[in-house]
């Protein structure tokens, strides 16, 4: 565990905090909106927004806090839009999963229907966080980036996340269990990099954007963030083989149970580590034609070393 | 039926196809986008979203083609948001509703999955059509509008849609449902702000922004459709008590079989109708205001006198 990745959770969920605060929101929703962004996580995907943004700040000598505080509105909207894709997929009608980050999911608690509706939220929130001059998402001293580059990083998201990306590959997973369609290794590894991968990806070129980075710096970190995103979804397959439900915080062996198609079922589970780790090796490669410095290259290690 | 009303459509029609063209969605969910969106519609909001943009564009002559063009992006991606709250709000865990602009409604076509996946597919391509450079809406010759406009039609979008309006204004609703909570006349009407009028205000006023309307013409055009909006829902519940099936295309009689709380049930048929003309009346004064010629005063006349 990387000692600053404390820290950078506090920042961000203070922020996540301020963002609910401001709201407006009815209660009949802000509260299964907040029971499902508080929920203890990971927070990888803000963290890569940060971290990016760091990283192309060492660049042109932008200070560290500055470098996040301009990365803060993308890093509070990837994770409202993660949070709402594990809400809606955990529903009856999709994986139908009861139990998430060590706590009852969200629907179980409230419903399907305001856990539909705190999905809607949270996803529209989002692009409310990005598109907002003075985001409740920015720290009191921080700066904000310009129109253009607000836009341009909402575009990202927007594409990353929508039929294309994210709920694309979510389709694809759905309409895969149960189904007769037989996954290869190229379609497998299509439907995570839509499914998981393309907000990853989103996260770590938001942060970059944001922060000013250069046509350059952006590529290599959509590379980087490539790579890490398809070692992650790797990594949570092998998980899914050999954690239990009170590590993982979540309910263990679903994927085999479903019959789902996983990178260790397809390659076994030597082959999937030896494939993560080939994964980590090209992100570390793409930071370095780049001189891009900073945390990156930790969180891609550290990546790889989870146990949850 | 106003004239020109059916080429509006064509014309917005015309667009939304060169949205799902353009979308590279796996066909698992543009399958189930696609019919959602192109079902038959009145097509109330993008219609609103370009009359406000001609109305804009006569202060300062821009022909009003290039008004319209200027708005397009927002026109349909009002639309798409539209769709997919009709898609959730179908859903057996909200309204349970099978039937809708005369068709079997998505989930009993699609599955109940596909259709939460259809919907958050459309309400996240919705911001890439807005946010994009070039957006697939944008007809061939037309103009884009700048960063900053697109981004503050953005923001409004998402306000209006998110969990403050549309997302709230339906939980408050489902809420309502089989509770023992009671509504006087100003709760239903907070309820219906958010849960139609929040949309219908941000058509018109992104139309607005995005055909360069100064704040005076933008602050008359919400006060326009923030009325407009509310005699829009009234004469939905009118409808609902004295419409049918057939000319409706949806089930009627839903709310007072649902024990909904409705304008005629609060107030009476004949109040009620009353009520929905000095809605009408005031969205009339807003404009005049303003000088703000065109279209808008006609559509509110229209609406009015609709009946399905």
């Amino acid at each position: 565990m990387l000692a600053y990745l404390a820290d950078w959770r506090a920042e961000i969920e203070d922020a996540l905090e301020r963002v609910l605060a401001a709201s407006g929101a009815p209660p009949a929703v802000s509260e299964p909106i907040r029971y499902s962004l508080v929920a203890p996580g990971k927070r990888l995907r803000p963290i890569l927004a940060l971290a990016a943004a760091e990283a192309v700040g060492h660049l042109d000598g932008t200070p560290t806090a500055d470098a996040r505080a301009l990365a803060m509105p993308a890093a509070c909207a990837v994770e409202m839009i993660h949070s709402y894709s594990l809400v809606h997929d955990d529903l009856p009608a999709m994986d139908n999963d009861a139990w998430r980050r060590g706590r009852p999911t969200t629907h179980v608690v409230y419903g399907d229907g305001l856990a539909v509706l705190a999905g809607d939220g949270l996803l529209t929130d989002a692009f409310a966080v990005l598109a907002a001059d003075r985001s409740p998402a920015t720290p009191a001293a921080g700066r904000t980036a310009s129109p253009e580059r607000r836009l341009r990083a909402l575009g990202i998201l927007a594409r990353a996340a929508g039929s294309r990306g994210m709920v694309g590959g979510q389709a694809i997973d759905l309409a895969a269990v149960g189904g007769s369609a037989t996954f290869d290794a190229a379609s497998l590894e299509d439907m995570h990099l839509r499914k998981t991968g393309a907000l990853i990806r989103a996260a770590a070129t938001m942060g970059a954007v944001l922060a000013g980075g250069d046509d350059d710096a952006v590529a290599a970190i959509d590379t980087y963030a490539r790579e890490l995103g398809l070692a992650f979804q790797i990594i949570d397959d092998i998980l899914d083989v050999e954690g239990s439900n009170d590590a993982l915080g979540k309910t263990a062996g679903k994927d085999a149970a479903a019959g789902k198609p996983t990178f260790p079922s397809l390659h076994g589970l030597a082959e999937s580590k030896a494939l993560a780790a080939a994964c980590i090796e090209r992100a570390h490669a793409a930071l370095a034609g780049c001189r891009l410095q900073g945390r990156l290259d930790e969180i891609a290690d550290w990546s790889l070393g989870r146990r949850k």
